[in-house]
């Protein structure tokens, strides 16, 4: 959630099935002030939960930014969401940084993931 | 999935569950030629499907990209699985687009929206 140029990466890979997904697009206002701060923090919070798997975040310059955070069950997920910080944190969002979002939280069915090997010349489409 | 500076939009909100969200993240690979016109094609072909419900997309720029694909249930999803002209695009995206990338398909349990109100005086946190 980090409005720093990021280095390439690569995406949070694919779990094993059932994990949970919550996908949260936001757009945010002009207010962002002790947004960073406070999303550094959650950031750091949520790697303590249990079950907490990873999380990957793109965000376009101006438009949509979009957090997908990966949970090993219903159980991590409803610890994350009852955490008083971050409850505290969301509210303030609410108030302030956020113009609009949405929430989806999600019972992951099938995943899989894609990481291209080194090729000694660019391949084309045939 | 568009490259283009995007004007300040809403997120897609949310939908009465159940219904399903593929999350698509990825990085890219230096070699993009072909990459729009495909990814707009793509954009309009799935607008065909029926109970495709919307989708939403945001890029860092020299990061990550995600893609949200929303459909009303999991035939939708099948259906824009089989395509034959996303199929094509696929193979294609993994032999020259694509750095790496992680799909997610999941059945949303719960969800929901916010819009921030005017604000007659940007309100400060209490």
């Amino acid at each position: 959630m980090s409005d720093q140029p990021e280095a390439p990466v690569a995406p949070v890979g694919a779990f094993e099935p059932p994990y949970y997904v919550a996908v949260f697009s936001t757009v945010r206002s002009q207010e962002q002030s002790g947004y960073g701060e406070t999303n550094a923090r959650m950031e750091d919070l949520v790697k303590d939960v249990p079950g907490y798997l990873g999380m990957d975040h793109a965000q376009t310059p101006g438009g949509l930014g979009i957090t997908v955070g990966y949970f090993r069950d219903a159980d991590a997920l409803a610890q994350w969401r009852s955490n008083a910080e971050h409850r505290a944190a969301q509210k303030r969002g609410r108030a302030e940084w956020y113009q609009s979002y949405t929430l989806h939280v999600a019972k992951v069915e099938r995943s899989h993931g894609f990481t291209r090997a080194e090729d000694p010349q660019s391949p084309t489409a045939g």
